[in-house]
C-alpha cells in the first residue's frame, strides 16, 4: 500500500457520552505523531464546522491540556445533529465537503459518532470515491445506547452503565430507608434498545437494586405492570422500578406517549420521537393505584456525561478505537468503522479493535438479545451480566482539582489553509 | 464527674445522606471500644424503633463489614420521620421510651439526624432529666441542607454540594455541546435555605458552570427571571439555571405552586409542603418564552445519596462527629449536638468539633447570608466559595468491588434486654 500523504479531519456528532472525547484524543493523538499526516483538523460542531470552513489546528493546542480530553465528557470539538442528504437527490454538501478536501489537502476523515455519524461516514466515502478523489473514511463509534451493529460493544456504554448500575445501588439505599411504604421508579435513556436500563441489574447482582426492569425489547403491558408493582409493594412495603424511556406497547405506541395521545409528538431532526418525563407519569399511575408514595427519577443527561464515574476500561477502549482508527486508515483501509471483538473464556475478558463495514454498522440498531431477558420481560438474566459486568471495571483516572474535574479547555485556533 | 456505666442506643431520622452512616459509625464504633458502655444498640427505624421494641445489638456485627458503614449512603439503621408529642400535651411515647431505657439499662442516647431529630433528641432529654432518669443524650447532626444553626456546616452537605457541583461541570459540557441554542434548568433540594443550590456556583469557579442561580433566601421575580435568561440566550444561544425547590415570590408562594394553584399542595407529616416538579414546569415556561429546546432536570435524590462522589474531607468529618457524641457523652456532658468550628485564615481550612444547646438548634433554620448572594439574587460571590470550597476536598475511599461500590450488609440481631 502506497503512503497517503495529506491532513487529517476530525469531527464528532450525536448525543455526547462521558468518553468520546477519549476516541477523539486517540486518533488526534496517533495522527499528530503520525509521519504521514501533515496535519490535524477538528470541524467544530462535526459535519457542520467542515460545511462552513470551521475547522480548528489541533497541533496549536498544549499536549498536557489536550491529553484532558481523553478524561472529559461531552463532545469537546462540539457535536450536531445534522443529516447529509441523498447525494442521489441532492450532492450540494457533498460538492462543499470536497471543496474543504482539496482546500486542506485533506485525505483523512474521522467521524465519531453514534449510527447516523456511520451513515455520514459512508455516504462520504462513496461520494468521494465516485468522484475519484482519495480520501480514507474510518468511522470511530460512540453511543451510550450500545446499538450498532457488528462490534461486541460501543464506546460510551459501560460508563454510561456504570453510572446507571452505581445509581441504582444508592437510591435502593436511600428509597427503601424508611419505616413507611415507597414505590421509586427510574427512568433511563434507551429509545428502541434496552442496553442501559438493562445495566441497572448490575445493582442487584452485587447488592440490592431493581425489583423490574422494563426494557423496549420486550412489548410493555400497564396493566400487568400495575398489578406487579402492587404485588411486591404489598409484600415488601418497597418497591424499585427501573424503565427505559422506549418502552412501547403491543402496538408500538410508546408508553410516554399516553399521556399525550392526540397530540403530536416532537421529533427530532432524523424524524425520532422526542420522548420524556416516563418516570413520572409512571409514578404519577402508581400513586393513584397504591396510594403509597411514589417518586419518580429521570436519570436525564447525567448518564450520560457523569464522567466522574466513567469505566476505566471504556475510556481505555475508546482510546484505543480512536487510535486503530488512524492507524488502519494510515496502513490503507478506508469505510471501516473499529469496534470491538471480545471473548469472556472462563471469566477472563479480552478486546481487541475489529473493523466493520459502514453500510452494516449505519441505520441498524442492536437489541439485548431476548435470551439475556427473563420469561416475564421484566428482568434481566446471568448471559447479560456476564456480558456487562466486565465492560465497567476500573475507576477513572480523571484528574482532580479543587475536589472537582479538570476538563479539558481547548483553545480552538482556526485552521489556516496549506499553501497551494 | 462519677464513670455512668451502661448501654448505649444510636437512631437515625429523617431524609438520609451520603454520609450519615459515617457520623453513626464513628458513635457506634467509639461505643463499642469503651469501657464503660456495655452494649450497644441500633434503633431500626430511629424513634420508631425504640418506641416498638426494635433494638439490634451492633456487637454482632462483623468489625470488618460494620467498617464499610462510613462510605456507605443513606441511613443503614433505617430511618423514621416520626414526630413526638409535646410532653406538656401527651407522655405516651416518653412513657415508654422511659421503659425501654429501663429494659435496656440504656444510659446513653445518640440520634442522628437534622432539626427535627435534634428536636425529638432535646424532649427526650428534658423528659427524662424531669423524671430523674439519668441519660447522657447527644444529638449528631445531618442534613444536606446545612441549615442547623450553630455548627460552621452539616455532616452531609459537603457530599451533596460536591455532586451538584460535579454534576454542574458535566451537565454544562453536555448541554452546550450543540450547534444549535439551548437552555437547560436544573433544580436541586433545599426547601428553605439555598446551600446546595448555590454549590453549582463551585463549577463555574473552576470551570464552566450556570449563568443563573436561585436560591430560596431572595424573592423570586418570574418576568425578571424570563427577561435575563432571554437575554442570556439572545447572547450566547445557551443558558444554564440553577434553581432550589425553595424558591418562591415576594408574597412566599413557592414558584412550584403556580402550576398546582387552587389544588391543595401535599405536606409531609412534619407540615412541610412537599415540593417538586419545578425544573419541568420553569423548562416549560421558557421553552414557551424562546422557543428554544429546554430540558429540565431534576437532581432528585441523587443529590443525597451519590456516596460515589463524596467528599472525604465530609466523610472524616462526619465520623468525628459521631465519635465526639459519644466521647463527650462517656466524659460526662448531655443535652447538646455536635458541630464545628472551623477557621479559614489565609486559605488554609480547620475545623474542630464543638458542642451546641440543643434548644438552640432545634427548629432554626441557618441560610445563606445575603451578603454571600449577588446584588441581583441570581448568584453568588467569592464568600460562599471561600465557605464551601475547602469542605469538598478529597476522593471518598469507598471500597469498590467488581467496578462498583460495596456497601454495608449489617445482619441485625435483635437485640436482648441484660437479665435484671
Amino acid at each position: 500500500m502506497e503512503k497517503l500523504i495529506g491532513a487529517a479531519v476530525i469531527g464528532q456528532s450525536g448525543g455526547p457520552s462521558s468518553v468520546i472525547n477519549a476516541s477523539a484524543y486517540g486518533a488526534i493523538k496517533t495522527a499528530l505523531d503520525s509521519d504521514v499526516i501533515t496535519n490535524v483538523y477538528g470541524m467544530c460542531h462535526g459535519i457542520v464546522g467542515l460545511l462552513n470552513d470551521d475547522l480548528i489546528d489541533m497541533s496549536k493546542e498544549d499536549p498536557d491540556e489536550l491529553a484532558l480530553m481523553k478524561y472529559t465528557p461531552s463532545s469537546a470539538l462540539g457535536s450536531c445533529r445534522y443529516k447529509l442528504a441523498d447525494p442521489d437527490e441532492d450532492e450540494t454538501d457533498y460538492i462543499k465537503i470536497l471543496e474543504m478536501f482539496k482546500k486542506y489537502n485533506i485525505r483523512y476523515f474521522f467521524y465519531n459518532g453514534g449510527n447516523d455519524s456511520m451513515d455520514t461516514c459512508n455516504k462520504i466515502s462513496k461520494f468521494m470515491l465516485r468522484n475519484g478523489y482519495e480520501v480514507r473514511c474510518m468511522g470511530i463509534p460512540k453511543t451510550i445506547d450500545n446499538d450498532l451493529a457488528g462490534t461486541d460493544h460501543c464506546p460510551g456504554f459501560a460508563s454510561a452503565a456504570k453510572f446507571i448500575a452505581t445509581s441504582v445501588m444508592e437510591v435502593y439505599r436511600d428509597a427503601t430507608v424508611y419505616d413507611k411504604g415507597m414505590i421509586t421508579v427510574i427512568e433511563c435513556m434507551g429509545r428502541h434498545a434496552g442496553w442501559l436500563t438493562a445495566a441497572a441489574s448490575l445493582a442487584g447482582y452485587l447488592g440490592k437494586g431493581a425489583d423490574l426492569i422494563y426494557l423496549p425489547e420486550v412489548d410493555f403491558d400497564m396493566d400487568k405492570f400495575v398489578a406487579k408493582v402492587k404485588k411486591i409493594y404489598a409484600e415488601k412495603q418497597k418497591c424499585l422500578v427501573v424503565v427505559s424511556e422506549g418502552i412501547h406497547d403491543k402496538d408500538g405506541t410508546f408508553i410516554t406517549e399516553y399521556q399525550t395521545q392526540g397530540a403530536a409528538a416532537a421529533k427530532d431532526s432524523f424524524g425520532h420521537t422526542q420522548l420524556g418525563g416516563l418516570a413520572s407519569f409512571l409514578a404519577n399511575r402508581l400513586k393513584a393505584e397504591t396510594g403509597a408514595k411514589v417518586r419518580g427519577i429521570e436519570l436525564s443527561l447525567l448518564q450520560r456525561c457523569a464522567a466522574h464515574c466513567a469505566s476505566q476500561t471504556d475510556i481505555d477502549e475508546s482510546y484505543a478505537a480512536g487510535k486503530a482508527a488512524v492507524d488502519n486508515a494510515v496502513a490503507g483501509v478506508t469505510d471501516r468503522m473499529v469496534g470491538f471483538a471480545c471473548t469472556r473464556e472462563n471469566g477472563k475478558y479480552e478486546c481487541k479493535t475489529e473493523l466493520f463495514e459502514l453500510t452494516i454498522v449505519a441505520n441498524t440498531e442492536k437489541k439485548v438479545p431476548r435470551e439475556w431477558i427473563n420469561e416475564e420481560g421484566d428482568g434481566v438474566n446471568q448471559g447479560f451480566i456476564d456480558y456487562c459486568l466486565p465492560l465497567i471495571q476500573g475507576q477513572t483516572q480523571l484528574k482532580i482539582e479543587n475536589g472537582l474535574p479538570r476538563f479539558v479547555n481547548l483553545k480552538k485556533v482556526k485552521a489556516v489553509p496549506p499553501k497551494a
